[in-house]
């Protein structure tokens, strides 16, 4: 077992930020020391077998990314990541855990499905990774089996609103698998838009010839996810289910959860990085069929709205808690294209695992929210949220060492051409610039990024046992 | 300097706990250590002075009680705590810091009072004390002097909207004063009540022969907490200044605070314990004169309403973010008996700076608030708030190394001859039994409180320059 | 052409009282005057046929009861009032005018449903009817009848979020017909309640052996209520549709309206006199399956949180528009008491089309509502709100003459052995007392109930074409 | 005394439009008949003196403007209408009643101030008109006078929250007049505007050198309406009070407004045409110093904030319940231009009384509120609200024949050259184009206006004694 000594650095937590050291051993984060690399008279750095010298730099716990979909069959293709490579794009970015969903299908039964994931990431992650449970078929031995999740590391599971005959779960059985939730101790995820009378309305632009990558943002309007939210807050009401509502984009929507999280109930809610910067206007309505690198559900909102603003606001507010990426990547040529002359055919799905520490850290950057909410937000919450902390989301003894070296007097220009390590064909991010850096990535104390060069090893990452959420009261 | 080691115990953050131990070296933390005493070889336990064997008990980070009035002059008679035996009595109870007002009364200068506080306090803390700046007199002199304030270590400063005559801060005055504290990086603390409102019903009220201590409770009706928590936030939204209001009791004040807080405004709240407690019926209506116990303002509010329970679903949701006392302690003999017959010209104060964080703690083992939240409301985001995170609110290198060993298996029964140091003559939480009991305490290292004895001294306490809050974006 | 001369009394309107008196000729009031009984000179007393001599009492337009269910077929049994015995009982009661539903039940025609309405009312009615539409079965063969409509002079469908594999549309259905509604110009009326969710709930029930009809209030809970309302309003809002929501109960519901009102949207709600009165623990929850006789959909709410207060307020606030019974009989033998052991095939209503004026004006004798609102919210706003105003609802030249002669110094004792014509072998309103008498009932200028007597005739009613509501903007 | 028959109009009331006569007997209306000019065989064309023919013309009842300040002292000046040219103005756009305000001021006695009122208006006016009373100096003796202004015909006060050291009236103030407003029936009307706030900007925008009129609307924050309105709405909800607000112009106190009532509260809001209208950007921004044109407060509100929207949409939804005018002018040349380098000296006010009822109208031409509403917010509440219904505010036997005809087919072009007869030497709605025209004007039955002609006399119009307001429950 080897050891490391991080020293000469800022150590950034969720709450405040100390000049400190870090001592790792094997795999744990043994000590976090003042500064100096002594202890009582003892030497330390010279009895470690590495030291990273990290003077004017942010010391973070590892970002962890709850919500990635590697791999994921969606309309007649497949996600364009796998476990590989996306895990180390995420490790390039700083991410040094994901969660990811395991789906079971409808006719399914839910180990099977859980197993198949397994079969998937096991052997080929970069970094740790765990398991939210879809759950795409709620009926007698599907809810049966959700009393079981606990037991396999999985404390938390996901309903969708949204594309009936698909993932869809009426409200029957949303009210029926909330009440399994309630009862286990799962959190209940949810992707809240209102799938029939979006499909509806999908029927209907196209009727009318409209077709473009742009109708999928008009069709799938602020109202339905505004409105499938309170309703998914109602039925939690209703069970004592505790909810987290996954990718929120409309401002709407998060007026729902900060009025029911005002009225004393448990509910939670996440957005992503593209609804922070990227618009109906710019980018869903870019010329020809361009928009379609940012067809996602839900979709980017109008910025006449100022839906973003609205956003990071919340994020600042802690009316949303968290960032992930809803990293679900394909290619344009041979899967995005899939949906010329019909948007509704497209692949819904934007790669970001690899840049939403850098794309947040730019937040702080400009004044938006403060450094030690940028730990919060990417990392600490997140491990709080779905039963990691301790081992994640913080530098402290006994914790896996997973930790961010970060610069903030570097810069990182996003792009295909520039940094990009997943497995698309085109940036949905190409030409943003980071004022940050990502120096160093450690993984369980191991460097797997140092100096931008790749150092990690697909058989490293390993399998994550979740405990309940910190947040069941 | 000496070295000492807590080892076996959890230490609790406000983000969640770790099993590790702690190792001061003079007045600071210098390592928080993966458990088992030994770093790299090398044996801790041996090579420190003292050990503290914390086994089965939470180690955390000492109380900080932001809003105390220690000998406080208040309608002719004088809060009976002085600054020794109050942060004497805050010892016992846990807390290490307080945050005392000075006072400029009207037609004072700023600087004679702030000095005034320095004379009264220095010598005699038993723990660090910081002050906040009252401002009784806005006008062009005191407002050129709000600009010097951070240059004394102070980064807060308290407006009245109650008290006319006393302490009252027209709206005017508060515009101008607000526009000082945006610019300036102040804090503005309000005490949220409209004065001249409640001064005409409280005139009502008497002339009406309604002149027990319960009519208190019915002058200071929750309209005008609202109403005056409301007026703050938009002056504050016109303004720019962040604000903090005091001892919030109504539920609707916690709602206008939401409100804007959702709206992306910077305010907070803070709440007591009496308000978690205490009530207008069974208190304030307590038969004879016996209720003057518990005048204070914000009074106590009506049961039937609910506010007790709204504080506390408050506290958990993060409407209300910390738990201060508002401790302004007055006897019954010679004090409170001087509003006999007129509820008016009882002193207004309860004592509480000892029982905070016992009271709180029952929160927890209530099942009211998670432990974690227990440390961040009483500590960390005290810290945070008033500009003294780093030294205190947190147990992490380079802190000062004032910690609680509070012991969850035992018990604390509270009363006047029980549990109690307050230079009271009566006790306003007598009966109360806790579930838990403060340990140890250490103040910036040194063992004040063990094993229901006090080991401190009116010399140890020092001055706190405070910075900034960091919640100033 | 008979003429009838009212004379002596107070006209109510909604706006005002004004003694004055009302000229009939034939069908329609062709005069409103100043009291005397003189016109320029002209004796009109000795003029015409008949003079009402109405000294002291209140001349109101006749009451507009815009939801009933006369011989609906429900749960394998069909409502026990014919349109002959419903409409006799609402004359007795003051009510001039009902508006009963066509019901297109699913695999049926539109049309063919209506026809049949048509065949079941036609020559059965005491007084005025119209119809609103029912679809029960949205389909683009459904959609299309919808259009015809108007023509058929109906400007009202509803459509029920409630009773899946019965009424029940599904959220793409609903979005298909508002879009028709909102073309159209019809009034989308909405049963709101979240159908499937409940009855996952009373399934739950049920296996709990939780059999009584005090359950059907549990299943129904609020929360489903005020989803429903909220989904509706969502629906509404992106279709451009008015929208009325039928039998609102639940407190939380009525604030969504108003919420959705005061943000500019074009929603309206009724309540009905059991909301008002009646509650789930007093009358659901009578010993043994006495509750039956009070189960209906939306149920009863509990005293326990208030609903029925804030009904009453919401009516004099306007956030309730109007009241109407959803008058839906049943006998206990042989009707309710299908559902002993299991309380959800208990059929669903309450009767009381013939109560509805007196227990409306008991609120104005208890100071709940002005005199003026009463006639607002039982005649004036529905004849408004589906297009009836100017014949109905309004005592003016040109309208039907359609009075009740209302005596504020008589009294009404409700129950099956004093004033009850409903074909019921109970009263759901027993034992109630009314500060106020129905003493004259006039339909299209005959007198038709007058001291106690029953006048009128079942092929005196008309079939009433109705225009587009006049809140369409 | 002559008789009238106005026929083959339109008569449009509050609820609904009919094809009715109207037939008029003296000063009053004596009966409304069916279309023909025939009763029972009577005719009545050939009976009565005069035939007004209103064919494809709106009958409506004659506007009352509820707030009004004719020959008004302020700020060194007098408002420049007298009660002569003012209320001949009014007659020739419609308005047949005036409820002007009489003002105590500082140091004077209530009843002298109302004496000196009647004074300037007996035998001036052209039109009926009333009183309010403005309150301006409350205490033990106003305070006691209050109680006896329902004896002399009024039934509404004013206070201010704007204008300390004038017209300004402290919280202490504030609770003790509402107290007795609600003790004696009075409406308590309220300048919501926090004065004390906005004068301390005032002085630090002039320290600026920031003296435009543009200023004059930055200064009266909406922040400073919204706090004043919500302000006024607590001390009314604690003393029990019915409130009404003037002249509303942020869309944020109409929410105020709008939740208190939803709440269940008594509280009503006007708003003047010049905020449905003119901007802070176009109007008072306009070049040089013309913006003091429209100095008036509440200010003109920023078009960028959709506040003119807003107060259309509040007008539809009842959110505001009637439209005054405010008027109260002042000439360019010896008045306004008395602010000329100093924003704060140009006296507050806008002249309207003339053109409000073909103002509103216009709304109902652009479809964005429907013709009923137009008699409702311009006639019917008014009256109800302050106390004339019945004699006002409706066509109905017994009223007062107080009837505008008014051409739909016609146009009126608004401006100094125009249509223009208040004195003032410039028109704020200068260009400003009418669907619509006021064909003819009767005040108690006499035809005060026909075919752009005055036929009206100084000393027709009377005092109008004024009963409780119809909305005190």
């Amino acid at each position: 077992m080897s050891t490391t000594l991080i020293t000469g650095g800022t150590v950034v937590s969720s709450t405040g930020r100390s000049e400190a050291d870090v001592l790792i051993d094997g795999e744990k984060v043994v000590a976090v020391l003042a500064p100096g690399s002594t202890l009582l008279g003892h030497d330390l750095k010279s009895s470690v077998d590495t030291v990273l010298d990290t003077a004017g730099k942010y010391v973070v716990p590892g970002g962890i990314d709850a919500h990635t979909h590697m791999q994921m069959p969606f309309g007649g293709t497949e996600a364009s990541d796998t476990f590989e490579t996306g895990t180390r794009a995420a490790a390039w970015g700083g991410t040094t855990t994901i969660v990811d969903f395991a789906i079971q299908k409808y006719g399914e039964r839910v180990m099977d499905a859980l197993n198949a994931w397994h079969d998937k990431a096991s052997g080929q992650c970069a970094i740790d990774y765990g398991f939210h449970q879809i759950i795409g078929d709620v009926n007698d031995d599907s809810l049966k089996a959700m009393e079981g999740l606990i037991g396999e590391g999985i404390s938390s599971y996901k309903l969708f609103m949204a594309y009936p005959g698909v993932f869809y779960s009426d409200d029957a059985q949303i009210f029926k698998a909330m009440r399994v939730g309630a009862d286990t101790g799962l959190m209940t995820m949810m992707h809240a838009e209102n799938g029939p009378a979006i499909d509806a309305m999908v029927a209907e632009l196209l009727a009318q010839g409209k077709t473009d990558p742009y109708y999928h943002g008009v069709a799938r309007a602020w109202q339905m996810e505004e409105e499938a939210t309170h309703r998914a807050i109602m039925l939690a009401n209703l069970t004592g289910a505790p909810l987290y509502v996954v990718h929120v984009s409309a401002k709407q929507a998060v007026a729902q959860l900060a009025a029911a999280r005002n009225n004393g109930q448990n509910v939670f809610g996440e957005t992503c990085p593209q609804y922070l910067y990227l618009s109906l206007e710019d980018q869903l309505g870019a010329p020809g069929f361009e928009g379609a690198k940012w067809v996602c559900s839900t979709p980017l909102r109008s910025k006449l709205e100022h839906h973003q603003d609205h956003m990071w606001q919340a994020l600042r507010t802690n009316d949303l808690q968290m960032v992930s990426t809803d990293h679900c990547p394909f290619c344009m040529k041979g899967q995005k294209d899939m949906g010329l002359g019909d948007f509704s055919k497209i692949p819904n799905g934007i790669g970001g695992v690899e840049h939403r520490m850098n794309l947040i850290y730019q937040g702080v950057a400009d004044g938006k929210i403060p450094l030690e909410r940028w730990v919060e937000i990417t990392s600490t919450t997140p491990a709080r949220m779905f039963g990691m902390y301790g081992r994640k989301g913080v530098i402290t003894p006994g914790a896996d060492a997973d930790v961010v070296i970060y610069n903030p007097a570097g810069h990182t220009s996003l792009g295909l051409e520039k940094t990009h390590h997943m497995n698309m064909d085109y940036s949905a991010w190409e030409g943003f610039e980071i004022d940050g850096h990502v120096d160093t990535v450690l993984s369980r104390g191991r460097v797997i990024v140092d100096d931008n060069q790749y150092l990690g090893s697909k058989t490293h990452g390993q399998y994550l046992r979740r405990a309940p959420s910190q947040y069941l009261i």
